[in-house]
């Protein structure tokens, strides 16, 4: 780098776009822009290695902006890239356009959604394990960071992560603008606080003039040229930088600046300088293009066999693995009890441990993906809550993750309610376009542990502590959004829906039933969302009654998603919902199912109970 | 401390009693409760404050066994204090014990669930607040932490919290056994590694031999000393200490011993040594013992007036802080945008600014209402996700904390789905015993405001970003289950159910629909948990048809928790339920809601269709 002043000159253009597109839009987060244009500046003019043309150019290097509010820096760097144009840039925010408010993957050359902070450098942890360990590709992955956000742990779980695993391609850049939405950050201009946190974490660290291009252009050279250890920049900076009416102020985040004529023309008007990013030295395969693999020869388990799903889950994620070299497994340090130690043993390469930190797991899964390979993501159900709003966001980041939740629900016994998912289903089948599936036996767990992955998003596997009988034959076929009915004759009077250990639970009440000549149906509802709504319906209007029964809280789990497929129908059955609804203690499997209310007795309770009611005439109110 | 004998040989006694539970139990957790049984003996023995006849007493220390699966040990400790028996630690696990396979609050001495690792010290820190800043009592809280579960996030959000509130009360005592579940810790023995990470968050620490009865002795003391910071005791400890067939092996973790006769010898056989803990020196007032306060004088807006109810919360909640004074305001840096800011102006010696860590500010409301005090925690209702675990664990605990989350849904805007609370409803309906309340206009607001501290348990208040009409006096009430008829004639053919800002499209839509003369009848359904069923069944009975309408994803909110309520009755109404689909990107309030399909435009063209299909015959399959 010679000439310091077009890195100047283009700092300024930045920022003069962001206040144009702030003030067009009429909201937005301008001067988290201006502080971070000189490092954005430097680094697509002389570091970044990107082909415009090819974003998913299997060389290119990743750039993720941690704190999405800067979006509007993000796209006024693709516009002097040439790939966004004025007008566009104008249309920030507006109805129809791809440059969101915050950033999607709805533009090519956005790898996930960020906007929820601290989300970016343990995604960008995951790109970067990918090229360190799997593509084995020299692209770099640079994550912008805003200081506010570094107080989430989710970043501290990064800063572990990556900083053990030695992920030199990483580099974090810390945006220390001093300045967060209410007032001065925790530790404001305090370089040092967070170089020693960094440090700490065994990461090499880089403090900076946040505004001097020599200095930056420094500081991305040590980065590129660390071997050994992740790299964080830690640059001062000031919020609203270059215009004096914001500069360092409290009160002037996230709008628009009140005089963006003024600021235009401090900031020396409008200018078009063009970038020339440089294109990648290697790579050139997309990413998605990996070869197809062979046909995957699943586990098979014989019938009356008594297997835990979450058994079945592992061991067909391992055929898996060996068939298909795309997956990838990661792990909360619980692979003994999900079982994906089972892939762990089989391929030790395409294993990650995380250790306890579902956020950086999830995260991990996000970032694997970017780079097209499938990951299946796996903690106790009840964990998965930790890393909730990285699912969420998966789903705004367009992710195809598969999520993998054992020891569901009471029926795990003596542990007690912190280790059992309850709240699981509701929670992931509110998870934009997912998929929620839990299998009641070994053939069927295999099937969909296999088929989540054909799934385009957020695709959730529920397994099980303990062993149920194989009901299936290993022939028999389940699709996602399918069910079975295991129990149908002309005369049944009710059906009752299950899924995982409830299906045996029904099972067991329809035969004690049928003994005395009351025929029940009984449904697997393996696929709680999609939910299986013509054979439910069908179900429904031959046998009149439905109770669902479920090993979860009574919200937002299979009994609402049965509620939902009969609600719009001309004929909506009576149905009534059996779930966990006192809170539970310790007790072993049978006896915490029948505390909950939610075992065979409970069920046949429940039959007997409608069929009592259906001698009887209507009371009043119900 | 003289003779370190008896010291010695009570770490003993507690390994035997772990031992023998375990046994008897068949499952637990006994070498994880090995590696700590010396720190916990010298603890209880010489430094631990609690008055057992007490557990209320207002001067008790607080001990929180971050790791607790180790509650062989907790349990052991308590009978070696005299309030267990030796019958009652034998049915550890057993259906109706309250020695559960974790701890929880049934037992009194128990101040919240743990077991979902890396919640003990953020809740501690909370407590720890307490004492500082509130109660201004000298107790101290110690926090047990396993080393595995130090790879949370959470933990280096209270590392980072505590280090920087300088809450000298608390001391973490970080029991480093080099063994995790499935095999070793990230950092093994490494204590320095421990010891860089903690410093550099501002604590002071003391590395010792965790087995040696003097060391131990010693850096209580020393923690006890240090007045202004937190201390971590960084201990190094054998998993399953004191037995050699599974000391420090690996494939040891959770489960009983296989030859527990011949480790209780190798232990030195059954002891039945007693420890006095030492009563409390200050203090002695009962927790929940506060002044009641004056009656509140919540803010009152006029019928009309264009006010969001996060303001009416903010003006709210400060005007309850001004009556109650065990009202106390966390914030996860948002405060300006959830109105909490109106508390802060106010009220700034309970309000507690925890910046972007939400997993650390609902941890502390848990911890803060360890010692009666009534937290209010606000962020904005899509970043409560980041907390789901920790809000799902405050169930476990029985805690009674009140979560607001603000930018409900799409009519936020711009902002786009990464700022949408979309989920929110779904995941808080599915907590234990929770509340969810979802007001669509200033006065309701304000009185649920008020009104969800009255609830045992997790309250949750979904407010809105822009402005909405005020609907009701400010003489009205407002119900935890109750609703509010809008719109009612005599010749309604369908309800619309709506909460929030769809309560607004379903009276336009109404009203454009009553110009034609077509009755439709509008209900607030501002409590979404519990949901008012009989108001809902009986307008389903008068008008034969509803359709529900929400700002959420179609799974697990309103229209659940009203399909729900219709479930089990006798004439189950078709409903249609109108919500969220499609992934949102930035847009105008008006046009998001348009997009999303749940206007009243939307509103009206679903009257319309039933109307419609009223006067059609029934189509095969619906």
């Amino acid at each position: 780098m010679t000439d310091r002043q077009p890195l100047k000159e283009l700092g300024q253009q930045l920022r003069v776009d962001a206040v144009r597109a702030a003030d067009a839009a009429g909201s937005g987060h301008p001067t988290s822009s201006m502080s971070a244009a000189d490092l954005m500046a430097v680094l697509a003019s002389e570091h970044l290695q990107y082909d415009f043309d090819s974003p998913e150019h299997s060389g290119n290097d990743h750039l993720i902006f941690s704190k999405g509010h800067a979006s509007l820096l993000l796209y006024s760097l693709y516009k002097a890239c040439g790939v966004v144009s004025d007008d566009e840039l104008l249309r920030y925010r507006r109805l129809g356009s791809p440059l969101e408010g915050h950033p999607t993957p709805r533009l090519p050359w956005v790898d996930v959604a960020t906007g929820s902070l601290g989300q970016g450098l343990p995604i960008g942890a995951g790109v970067a394990l990918a090229g360190a360990e799997l593509d084995r590709l020299p692209y770099r992955v640079w994550v912008l960071c805003g200081d506010s956000e570094l107080a989430e742990g989710s970043v501290w779980e990064a800063m572990e992560y990556a900083g053990q695993a030695g992920l030199a391609n990483l580099t974090a850049i810390l945006d220390i603008n001093r300045l967060g939405q209410r007032g001065p950050t925790r530790h404001g201009w305090d370089l040092d606080a967070y170089r020693r946190r960094v440090e700490a974490f065994g990461w090499h660290t880089v403090e900076i003039d946040g505004h001097d291009v020599d200095e930056i252009d420094s500081a991305y050279r040590q980065a590129r040229e660390e071997t050994d250890r992740p790299t964080a920049i830690i640059a001062r900076t000031v919020k609203g930088a270059g215009v004096s009416a914001v500069a360092d102020q409290e009160g002037a985040h996230g709008k628009p600046l009140s005089d963006a004529e003024q600021a235009i023309a401090e900031l020396g008007g409008r200018r078009d300088l063009r970038i020339e990013v440089s294109r990648p030295e290697s790579g050139g395969v997309r990413q998605r293009e990996r070869p197809g693999g062979r046909q995957v020869e699943l586990p098979t388990f014989a019938v009356g066999e008594e297997v835990a799903t979450r058994d079945a889950f592992g061991q067909a994620v391992s055929a898996i693995g060996g068939a298909r070299p795309d997956t990838v497994v990661l792990d909360g340090e619980v692979a003994d009890s999900t079982r994906a130690k089972f892939f762990a043993e089989q391929h030790p390469d395409r294993f990650f441990e995380f250790y306890i930190a579902e956020q950086q797991m999830v995260a991990a899964a996000v970032g694997l993906q970017v780079r097209g390979w499938t990951p299946y993501a796996a903690t106790f159900a009840a964990f998965l809550a930790r890393a909730y709003d990285f699912i969420r966001m998966a789903a705004v980041s367009r992710a195809d993750i598969n999520l993998v939740g054992s020891h569901a629900g009471v029926s795990i016994g003596e542990d007690g309610p912190s280790q059992m998912g309850l709240e699981d289903i509701a929670a992931l089948r509110a998870v934009h376009n997912s998929v929620v599936l839990h299998p009641s036996d070994a053939n069927s767990a295999a099937r969909l542990t296999a088929g989540m992955a054909e799934h385009d998003g957020v695709s959730y596997l529920r397994t099980l502590r303990g062993k149920t009988p194989v009901l299936y034959g290993p022939e028999e076929g389940f699709e996602i959004g399918g069910s079975k009915v295991l129990r149908s004759s002309s005369n049944d009077r009710v059906t009752v829906v299950g899924a995982g250990v409830t299906v045996h639970e029904a099972l067991a009440a329809a035969d004690a039933l049928a003994g005395e000549g009351i025929g029940v149906r009984v449904v697997d509802a393996y696929s709680i969302k999609p939910v299986d709504a013509p054979t439910l319906r069908a179900a429904a209007a031959e046998t009149g009654h439905v109770i669902t029964v479920e090993d979860h809280w009574p919200e937002g789990g299979l009994g609402d998603a049965v509620l939902d497929a009969f609600a719009d129908t001309r004929s909506t059955p009576r149905t009534m919902k059996l779930a966990a609804t006192g809170m539970p203690a310790s007790a072993t499997p049978q006896e915490q199912l029948r505390e909950a209310g939610i075992d065979a007795g409970a069920i046949e309770a429940a039959v007997r109970g409608i069929l009592r009611q259906e001698r009887e005439p209507a009371a009043a109110g119900s």
